[in-house]
């Protein structure tokens, strides 16, 4: 972040506040949808353990939903409300990417919520501290990559035609994510406006937008090469 | 508990210790299932917030699994061994008591659970101090029934046939609830042992096990009562 962030400006910017609930009811519905779907997708498991292993991953999202709450409800906003206008996109992208066994199901769960986590945490650099803080400590799951990267791999070593097929699918997961979060981006002009700026806030114009996108795919195709998959 | 528990019988009596792995493999096991039943029912939810509050008790009972599990590696088990042997019982269980509306599935949260918790409460007064605080603090989960309550009894002032149709309901899940409780009894002697006790070991004669049935299905009708159902 090249720019500090004028605190006194969360509570006394209407367009900030709002541009705030939208981006925690956003990021809180998604956690509650991507929990719901683990916990679909663990059904696909070959093992009681594997299903224990990937419903902690679920219960670990859905965790992070209580912070991001309160934080609304600090802003004056109401939760649910503040969740509602973004239930279509979300629903939308799990609609579109239901996975089709147990390894698609872990590839999304690895790659969905690495790409989700990587867009915002870089938005987090344009809030004030403490809704940083808030937003950061929900994208704070790294301890549940190792299961996932080993059971891919494993899975690919022993049949070398699913890697072909789980790296569609990985383009695939990205492609849909940017479908919807284009969607919502042209529907709640408060959250574009986040990114954009303003008199005491930072933000980020189009060649710093460029270079933030170059960074979220550069780490996507980290994540699908970690998982032995082209990107 | 009338007679005290020799803490040095837990680790070098093997009947003990595979009673106890059972006991805690079920009971892992059932709070699994019922998280995921949970979460599957939150669908019917009408609201976010409904939904919300209910993968709220379906996580709350998630997170006991842990210490479930580090519980039964100490006494050298696997958890998921542990848990294989319950799964037809406690899977027959929830296939046959799907709810079919939110209402039933907000009684099943709270009349099942309650059962389960009831019996495995009367249990832990059979078990060495430190498996007992294990399993009682798995049991601890009373912060959720207000919700439930208020939800039951507002739907029932609104439509009163409700209450009768839930009140048939509730009976079913206790009858299917003993159901697979006796054909998991007559399947692992080792567990029904635990109840009869041992030399270093308090247990229960024909008397006392009378009337632990009597306190649960005392507590059972109470909890209906609640909810404003005829038991």
């Amino acid at each position: 972040m090249a720019e500090s962030f004028d605190a006194s400006v969360a509570f006394t910017d209407p367009e900030y506040r709002q541009a705030v609930v939208d981006l925690l009811g956003v990021i809180a519905y998604g956690e509650i949808s991507a929990f719901e779907r683990l916990v679909e997708d663990a059904k696909l498991a070959p093992t009681l353990e594997d299903k224990f292993a990937l419903a902690t991953m679920a219960s670990a999202e859905f965790s992070h939903v209580h912070g991001l709450n309160d934080r609304i409800r600090s802003f004056g906003g109401d939760p649910f409300e503040a969740m509602a206008p973004f239930r279509e996109a979300i629903d939308g992208f799990h609609a579109h990417t239901a996975p089709a066994d147990w390894y698609e199901g872990l590839v999304k769960a690895y790659v969905g919520d690495g790409l989700a986590s990587d867009f915002y945490r870089e938005i987090a650099a344009y809030l004030d501290p403490d809704t940083r803080d808030v937003v950061l400590s929900a994208m704070d799951d790294t301890q549940h990559s190792v299961f996932v990267v080993d059971r891919v791999r494993k899975a690919i070593g022993a049949d070398p035609r699913l890697g072909g097929r789980l790296a569609l699918w990985g383009r695939r997961l990205m492609g849909e994510a940017l479908t919807q979060a284009q969607r919502v981006a042209a529907d709640r002009d408060a959250l574009t406006a986040l990114l954009a700026g303003g008199v005491d806030r930072p933000g980020l114009d189009l060649a710093a937008l460029g270079r933030m996108f170059a960074r979220l795919t550069e780490r996507h195709s980290k994540r699908m090469a970690e998982l032995g998959l082209d990107p």
